[in-house]
């Protein structure tokens, strides 16, 4: 039985996409253009991501703290790059107070390089004070023309790490350190396949020396860039003299770095794992990971759904009991289209023949076990399965739509038939990289610096190669 | 010894204030106008707050939603009331993009009403979609012009529940409920006692029916408004229309509520307990709870310091090891100065005596245990007394500074002398209230509703008296 209010994923994308949003209550638009609303199924998978790379971000030294909002524009303007990046995406305050004018226009934070530079300038001595590794979690705004809820918003919510070291190695080393950190939330606990790698100069950040980035990919074959880490270099802190006095007793500029990722991540999820019955959630980032449905109001029935609901809490599983006034079919369906990862099922059949039915989201195959046996260990180990099914799964459809060109032709035929990540040499020259965006819009996703090259010339125009390079259309 | 860096809270209030946020790290003045920067330290306190009352939230029903942060000018000017509140207080973003005018002006949320009841209108059919309890944690902007930090900025940290319900009277349940958790949470773990009543038709939510307030003291005797719940009625349901079928298969506007505590509560920690020597915070608030200081380098010493701390973790209580490299007198002044609540001294000669000392950040008395006791008690115990002794001591503080009066002489003197809350009868004619703010600025806090009147004439005006209030100088 297909969810109805459901378009198919292979007839139309991206309808698809905006019907398992709304089907699975996570988003809804709103009436401020390009905003949403986060309705509580969405915002509570926020929440546990949030939890979990916070913690992830604590245990590597981090600590957490809360800049302004508003960025008065000659702060912003210190950094030229940067001003050029995000000037023509900034929303603007320009009156405070009883619709007064204010002196200087301020920028609703689009990113928070600004703030944290001019915080460190005033803070910062010595060697003794760094390194300095904070992290702020909040909502920024860049104001996008087009839009889609989680994947391109006006405003959207993020966290942003800011940190500032002694030597360049140090900062480098962070920036790679939190790259792993994203790779390591995406495959552990999103249960998606990431790329990491760095961007080409075209594609960097503004302000950066560099930039790393996680890459991911989306069923339908389109690549989503899904966080990125920054090296500045002193780039920033020449700009806005954060100076300190080094080991050697000389006043030196700090080496500064920053990365982030966004609820962008939970359209990642959907668009990886959800399938024409709603939402799939991993178990381990699912807020709710067990929906327990006594069948009929059976005394008994309903103390053996309490009972298995109070054993599997007790054990760190997040269930609940759904007794509302509801069919079970309803409440399959419901419980489906959000995406909980395990259903267990307590009809009076099952009951007198001794078995209860469990049911997985991932494949929506029913298992039928012994009433008798360890419930919480059956159920735990449905979720570790559930979890790993959903990963090599994603991965296995990863591999499948990824390519190695040696020309353009063969570029051309696979974008235009079946796209994907393509892997191709290329010459470093962004000609080519612009003359790949003439197919459908590839771009460079980043360059591997650890993989083999897959030739020796330049997929483009066919002169010495430099880099191996991930290209793909992006979202 | 005293914290040079700090002034004499008797000296001067609002010097020792400003000297104990720098000094603590809690906060730092922003090249934003109005904005502060909220320091490790600070956001540590907000981060706790919140996942305590979010708890307290969810054990209560809510969910968590997020709102778009921009409100279009059309939607904001719906309720009559609320625009007329707020209008004075907006940011307003009137271009977006490069520099483009938008064609209508937004304003950054100062409170999130409109936005709830705009998309409750568009959800909402039956009764059987309510009760709607939702819940937001984010910033909010209003253009004060006078600011400091915690206490007044111009952007802030929040939360605000908006409820939507079927019957009137689950809606005033509501606001009656938040506003218990409200005062639960102040006296349990902020250690604040607190008055809770209804606010005056003069100093009420701009378009509620009416507001419940919760009233704490200073130690200086000013009074703070600490957080409030709102009763809308049908107010913003019929100005949004949100109406659904009712049981009797009827239209009908929903009853609706909003309630909200701010990072303004950072300010009432500093301004009830803390001291000379900087901070003090109730255990149950307090980001870490037990600094343990080695004194010297001896193995055994940092392997008991190390052995004491993860027992004192494994029970729940958050400790550290301090090994940085300063003196112990340089390490306890800067616990002290931030409000660790026990520090637990480890010095050789305690050691070969088979002691440990451990000292309160309260009282700052010194206590000596023996080394072979069950530590882990004895500090849980220690943290509890000191709890109860903040509660205690607050109280007593607040007890001393609570006045009767029954004229305009009596309120006068002690405004002027030794300002507290004052109770008095009121008439219930703002004529009344306006005489009374000519008394250094005193305002009423709340009617309290569930006290025996302490006459029958009103304060002000000698005329039969309708209300026991509370009056206070206002933050």
């Amino acid at each position: 039985m297909k969810n109805k209010a459901i378009t198919d994923r292979e007839v139309d994308f991206a309808q698809w996409y905006t019907d398992v949003v709304k089907a699975a209550h996570l988003a809804e638009y709103s009436n401020v253009k390009g905003c949403i609303v986060f309705e509580p199924n969405g915002y509570a998978i926020w929440e546990k991501m949030q939890s979990v790379l916070d913690k992830m971000f604590k245990e590597t030294g981090h600590q957490n703290v809360y800049m302004p909002m508003f960025i008065p524009e000659s702060l912003l303007k210190k950094e030229g790059e940067l001003i050029e990046g995000f000037a023509p995406e900034c929303a603007w305050v320009t009156q405070g107070g009883a619709g007064n004018a204010l002196e200087e226009r301020m920028a609703v934070r689009p990113t928070s390089e600004t703030l944290f530079s001019d915080y460190y300038s005033s803070k910062i001595n010595s060697y003794r004070d760094l390194p300095k590794l904070y992290n702020q979690w909040c909502n920024v705004v860049r104001w996008e023309k087009e839009t889609r809820p989680f994947l391109r918003t006006r405003e959207f919510l993020w966290q942003e790490g800011h940190t500032i070291h002694e030597t360049a190695k140090e900062a480098e080393e962070e920036t790679l350190r939190m790259l792993n950190v994203y790779k390591t939330f995406f495959e552990e606990y999103l249960a998606i396949p990431a790329i990491t790698g760095r961007k080409t100069e075209k594609e960097k950040f503004a302000g950066a020396e560099y930039t790393y980035t996680i890459e991911s990919l989306m069923y339908n074959g389109v690549a989503l860039q899904s966080g990125t880490t920054h090296y500045f270099g002193q780039k920033f802190s020449k700009a806005y003299d954060i100076k300190f006095l080094n080991r050697n007793n000389q006043q030196e500029y700090v080496y500064q770095t920053s990365w982030g990722v966004t609820t962008r991540m939970i359209g990642a999820l959907i668009m990886v794992h959800s399938d024409e019955n709603g939402l799939v959630l991993p178990p381990k980032i699912a807020p709710r990971q067990v929906a327990i449905v006594p069948i009929g109001n059976d005394e008994q029935i309903v103390q053996l759904a309490n009972s298995i609901c109070d054993k599997l809490k007790a054990s760190g599983v997040t269930a609940f009991v759904d007794t509302t006034d509801r069919t079970p079919g309803y409440k399959f369906a419901e419980h489906e289209v959000n995406g909980i990862p395990v259903r267990v099922e307590l009809g009076k059949r099952d009951f007198e023949n001794g078995v209860i039915t469990l049911a997985r989201r991932d494949t929506r195959e029913k298992i039928t076990v012994d009433m008798n046996c360890d419930i919480v260990n059956e159920v735990k180990t449905l979720l570790d399965n559930i979890q790993s099914n959903l990963y090599d799964r994603a991965l296995k459809r990863r591999d499948e739509l990824t390519y190695v060109c040696q020309n353009m032709e063969e570029v051309e035929k696979i974008m235009n038939t079946k796209p994907g990540f393509v892997k191709a040499m290329w010459c470093g020259d962004q000609e080519c990289e612009l003359k790949m965006k003439e197919i459908r819009g590839t771009k460079s996703r980043c360059i591997l610096e650890n993989e083999e090259p897959v030739g020796d010339k330049c997929v483009c125009c066919g002169k010495k190669a430099k880099h191996l390079v991930v290209w793909g259309i992006q979202y």
